[in-house]
């Protein structure tokens, strides 16, 4: 027996992990990555109304705890993310995550999401999205290193935006790659299966590294990096976790999200901390190039940034009305006076 | 139809608000304060193991909503929390809330709960640990100057860790105290409603002011403060809002929860910055006097810290086992292989 009806107010939609592919099957993955990198890239555009600040981690010797909160004034939200590589070795996932709206006029939450796969999708389309503005004009060819949980998404995100079709998948496991090709097949790729990240490059006009491996690794050397490519470098994303060769920092155009962020976290983190980076929102509003020749070398030195996740959310929470993905929250105790949450409880024990 | 049944690792449970209720009633208000109460006490005892840092907050206009972190390197917790003083005029709580505790070696949440009435509870659980330590031997009269939503939460607390049971109600509006004194007939208390803060404080040996107006106010002056007093002060915790005159401030002996936060946010605003402050967590482990005479003005200069928050839902998660009091959320996407999430959405669009 519920002893006090729940009034609306009170009552925040949440989406779960179900009704979160639910509705990504609804709207058609390709769709979904189309409409969320719509909204990505509308709060890049007025990136300067945001409420910014670089997350607020709490580290352990097993990974990171993160939340990531910005607001525009008008909503604010964060989402709640972990970062743990060896949970694979456990069977779990190295990122999950679960993300609220709330509404800044009153601070009562508006929506509560999953954000695992959520996650997953605002990286891809965010990665597509500056891709738009820094690879090559044109460009149909893709190299994936790193074939985990990430790599499909990137892939998607990809045809969707830019019209991309053509795969070479290199894992240090084999299986990763086989499992990342057979979840793509038929969706429109032609892939190529490669034995190395040497031969994964070749011919790719874009390369998205993407690995999950703690450290500072090299997936990249400066030999492997011709003229003109664009690298969307996915995987170096905390402090201890680079994935390219300082060398090809050197002799790229670096593009970031939020500089006290990626200094931090990103690949610069190998440079100094005065090196010359363009914020990508400034590309995006127009105030800043992006790509200005075929021959440059560009590098969108990706992290994920709060507003990202604000955007996902947004996106989510526009797609609700008249769906069935969501179920309602009793979260927010809401007395008849505001002034009397102890009556509440005590009107709830004679209730009950 | 579920189609993708989640797994236990992947479900979190939800206390939600009814269940809250129904909880806190099977256990007895009185008994869950204590309870509640030696966890904020335990935890205050190992204040050194925490991670610990002032809260996000993101400030407006009209309020603030907050993320308060904090980890002891077993479990990570935070609450998201907003102060919205203009809201109860227009019905809603000033204050919500809801939080989430997390396993720091995997990420992975294991407890979500609201936390508009736990944070009332240890708030006022709080208030009543460190008055243990500060409060005259034997005070058995306390007045409440500030009749709203947390004041029969103090009242409850105090009685059911001090034996308080004579009660000096003020408020502003009458209507708050008239409240306040219903809900706390037959609880115990010989409750007298007063006309004026002066005639509240008269002849009571702990002084509580939670007032809610954001402002600059001035409940007590110094005046009203009478040697031997102990004053709780839990109305007075943002910028801009306090409740004491500068006076009281200055011939009290200050003790404060993290006093980073509290400097920032608590009466002790009104002081030069290197005001000297007692940490109650060195009081409560013995490292620091509490009271010392029965002349001695004592001032808990209290704002609510994150590790409180952090006792009450490790608290709540204790109680859970063996109840009824939470629904199972499928909060994480956990596919059978953790490198497949979108092998896990494309199964999800077969089984639908």
């Amino acid at each position: 027996m519920t002893i006090t009806p729940p009034k609306d107010i009170n009552i925040v939609p949440f989406v779960n992990v179900d009704n979160m592919m639910k509705l990504i099957l609804d709207v058609g993955i390709e769709n979904f990555l189309r409409e969320l990198a719509g909204f990505v890239e509308d709060d890049f555009r007025r990136w300067e109304l945001f409420d910014k600040a670089a997350r607020v981690a709490s580290h352990s010797t097993e990974g990171v705890i993160e939340l990531m909160p910005t607001s525009d004034g008008d909503v604010y939200g964060f989402k709640y993310v972990n970062g743990h590589p060896k949970n694979t070795r456990e069977g779990l996932q190295t990122v999950t995550g679960f993300g609220v709206l709330s509404r800044v006029d009153t601070g009562y939450p508006v929506l509560f999401s999953e954000m695992t796969i959520l996650t997953a999708l605002r990286t891809a389309a965010t990665s597509a999205v500056v891709a738009k503005y820094l690879a090559p004009k044109d460009a149909g060819c893709m190299a994936i290193i790193g074939n985990g949980a990430q790599s499909e998404f990137q892939a998607m995100a990809f045809k969707a935006l830019l019209g991309v079709d053509k795969l070479r998948l290199f894992d240090i496991d084999p299986e990763a790659t086989e499992k990342c090709s057979r979840n793509l097949a038929g969706k429109g790729f032609d892939i190529v299966c490669c034995t190395s990240a040497e031969e994964a490059v070749e011919g790719a006009e874009i390369i998205t590294t993407v690995t999950a491996d703690k450290q500072c690794a090299t997936i990249l050397t400066d030999n492997m990096v011709g003229a003109g490519v664009h690298i969307n470098a996915v995987g170096g994303d905390c402090p201890g976790k680079t994935e390219l060769h300082r060398d090809i920092l050197l002799r790229s155009d670096i593009f970031v999200e939020y500089p006290p962020q990626t200094r931090i976290e990103g690949e610069i983190q190998q440079l100094a901390a005065d090196h010359p980076v363009t914020e990508i929102w400034q590309v995006i509003s127009g105030a800043a190039d992006g790509r200005r020749d075929a021959r440059q070398v560009t590098l969108f030195d990706s992290v994920g940034f709060a507003t990202e996740d604000f955007s996902a959310l947004r996106y989510v929470r526009s797609k609700l009305p008249g769906t069935p993905y969501f179920d309602n929250l009793d979260m927010l105790a809401d007395p008849d006076d505001p002034r009397d949450l102890f009556g509440m409880v005590l009107r709830a024990a004679k209730a009950a």
